[in-house]
């Protein structure tokens, strides 16, 4: 959902000074640099990417007053980070829950041969194709999409905009759609980035218990096709987990990271935010990822590095009491 | 639940040749090499237990054709692991939940002074004996047994199946008897090995909040009596725990391992798959478990060892940077 | 809750004997020494805690009998732990949870413009203020109270005695209130310490999907005004958090520990229990925290030390196969 406002207005309400923009021209959207187009806001947050910002085809652009943007459409505020946060909450207000006391909305639109079982709720405008089985206890949100033959186990929360594909499977308590974890500290409060984005599932893929994937920022967390993703598994805001992936229990992937199709983590591998591990890539259970990965990548460790090395490593580490006894002994 | 098939039929799904078997033995239920009896398949699909097939009493074995099993009544086929995981979606079909308009299913049967709040349901043929306390949002799934004095908090999920002994607590939103993780690769998609068995608690077993627990793949996945598990820990399909182990928030133990009684896992630890911890060991926080100890062990690490020997080796690494500088002040 | 009872009752019920204490003293509740006044039950468990269990306030103290604490009130157990569980059975029985059928309670106040949705619950003598939002699927235990503008997500649990500040949000299916983890381990079994106490959180707090809060052992475990807890997060019992701290993903904090205001623990961080860590500080990804950290602290690791020390550490470590070869061809 999104709404629209004059530079002129936002720049009052933003505190800021417009550059190079016709105050009258309306903005309805918040999007990043390189998505964003006539009509839409975007932000310059960190000075390495002023020469992407030069180029972009936003039709206003936050920045700080260090900022040389040339004549690129400008509103000139201290905190552009914040005045991005305050904008989403401005542009894409999120309109409050459409309960009614039925469980499942008038508007929902269910496929033939859904089962939804008792005490599951569906919300407004939902559309669940057919086939699909909901138990008891699920709650979806309102505005989501179901592709055929979903079967949702019990307890499990959809929220708002989620999209499941054909065949998607997911178990008790899991979580898709929850708000990212992003917040802007002004005078020592950390202000909330308002998540306004959804969370998109491919076909085939099935996801266990108590999994949290949060949607997106702006836009949307990925999930493709064919990924299987085992219990306790966390992903972040804005994520893209590429298809036929194999995510195992208890690991986790920091926001805005992209994973490659037929990647493996193991057990309670954790990923930084921001990376790319490319299609293929192994990862031993356990492991940090902290930078990105070439496709075909076999890393183990903290912080993972090539396998074998990590190997020679280890191995030179349980030798090290010894060779220090070794040394001593020879007054070294 | 399971049915009965002819070998023949079966080999024709599965597109296999059959070798040393009668076309009209009956076969009711795929079981492990070991467990497999006259009217049972089973499968080799790694030739490490090849001299066990030979000796299995199964009615009928999948197997590739390199395979050597003598005259063991074999099913030949190219992929047998692929093929058992489609066996026992024919042999155990999973039954549709069996809801119905009321949330207490009518087959269901309540013992006396059980209290089920509003907002629980309970499936069809579960038996919830006396002095059980069933809290709002708790979801009991088909033929599950409770024994007496269980207390099952908001949002707990029974997959169907479940057995709790005695005076058996879990915290809310924990989920028992999932699906386990268990795939196929085949021609690029991972397949689901259908997971058929169910979760066995014992008594005065308490479970904490966010806890998962898979059931196992045909068979069950144990809790000992007098365990204590924590929250947010997770335990994968045919695990068997042993009676009064503790194991701390945020461990996880990969599938098919056992672990002995009195095992104490601390807080975070990963225990790899298809090994044993042996009784009274102590597995220091935040370890990883690589390979099965003997009773009585205490290690700790990365991967885990003797606790003293990984305290020798953080020391001597710590020393480390002292070392070369030394090293090299010399001209080494 | 607490009832009152003699201390010569609570000597016959625990099997003790009482010294330099009237028989017929009444006791009504259980406290830590520190905390203990006239009416109180303490213990002394620990030798160490001897010199203050001296100098206590409390009504009557259990100890085991090579204790030495003068002349102050004092009774004398073999197992003063277990007899302290027991205590706490006796002194702070729990309420059976007070459902009716319907889904609010009678005796709840829900304030002015709150939105209960359907499937929601909300227990006895709970105060909600106005502006929150319940979402579907929420049980709300007895005698919570909720400040103005809460909102939470389907699937969240509240224990009993929960309370929240203002424009608290917490997300699906996490947990605040579940009873902690404590044992005591009496002839082969792991013997409930009954955890009676409560989860306190500030205003402007924000906690993500599937995270657990547990209660204290007999007071509250308490979240600071302004921080904000990502997905999967566990805080024992009794923890302290301070204001304006970030608990990031599948983070984990033991029993008793105190975070000071402002600190950061990043992803998958564990902290052990009864330690301090000092405002102001950060704590790396993946680490873990061992011992207390002064204010401002940066560490990393695991153990956690200084940052730029792990960092060398790190660096040295992966010269040291070279090093290792070196030194072999020079024969050494």
């Amino acid at each position: 959902m999104s709404q629209s406002i004059t530079a002129k207005a936002l720049a009052e309400m933003l505190g800021g000074a417009l550059r190079h923009c016709p105050p009258d021209r309306p903005l309805s959207e918040v999007r990043p640099l390189e998505e964003a187009q006539a009509g839409a806001l975007s932000f310059l947050a960190n000075k390495k990417y002023a020469a992407q910002a030069r180029e972009a085809k936003a039709g206003l652009i936050l920045a700080d007053p260090q900022a040389d943007l040339g004549d690129q459409p400008t509103l000139v505020v201290e905190n552009p980070y914040w005045c991005f946060a305050q904008a989403i909450g401005i542009l894409h207000p999120e309109p409050e829950p459409a309960w009614t006391e039925a469980p499942i909305h008038p508007s929902a639109q269910i496929g033939p041969g859904v089962r939804v079982a008792p005490g599951a709720t569906v919300g407004a405008r939902t559309v669940i194709a057919q086939g699909c089985v909901i138990h008891p206890g699920v709650h979806i949100g309102d505005d989501c999409v179901l592709g055929e033959d979903c079967e949702l186990f019990p307890g499990v929360v959809l929220y708002r905009r989620t999209k499941l594909g054909r065949n998607v499977s997911v178990h008790a308590n899991s979580v898709l759609g929850s708000d990212g974890y992003g917040y802007v500290l002004v005078d020592g409060h950390h202000r909330k980035v308002p998540q306004v984005g959804w969370v998109e599932v491919g076909d085939e893929v099935e996801i266990g218990a108590c999994v949290t994937v949060d949607r997106g920022v702006l836009g949307p967390t990925r999930i493709g096709s064919g990924t299987k993703i085992d219990n306790q598994v966390q992903v972040a805001h804005n994520v893209q987990v590429g298809e036929h992936c194999l995510l195992v229990s208890q690991s986790g992937i920091s926001g805005s990271t992209k994973i490659g199709r037929y990647v493996t983590l193991a057990g309670k591998v954790g990923v930084v935010g921001h990376i790319e591990i490319g299609e293929k890539s192994v990862v031993g259970g356990n492991s940090v990822v902290a930078k990105s990965l070439p496709p075909g990548s076999f890393v183990t460790g903290y912080p993972a590095r090539p396998h074998r090395e990590w190997m020679e490593v280890q191995a030179a580490v349980n030798r090290l009491p010894a060779l220090l006894k070794k040394l001593r002994a020879k007054g070294e």
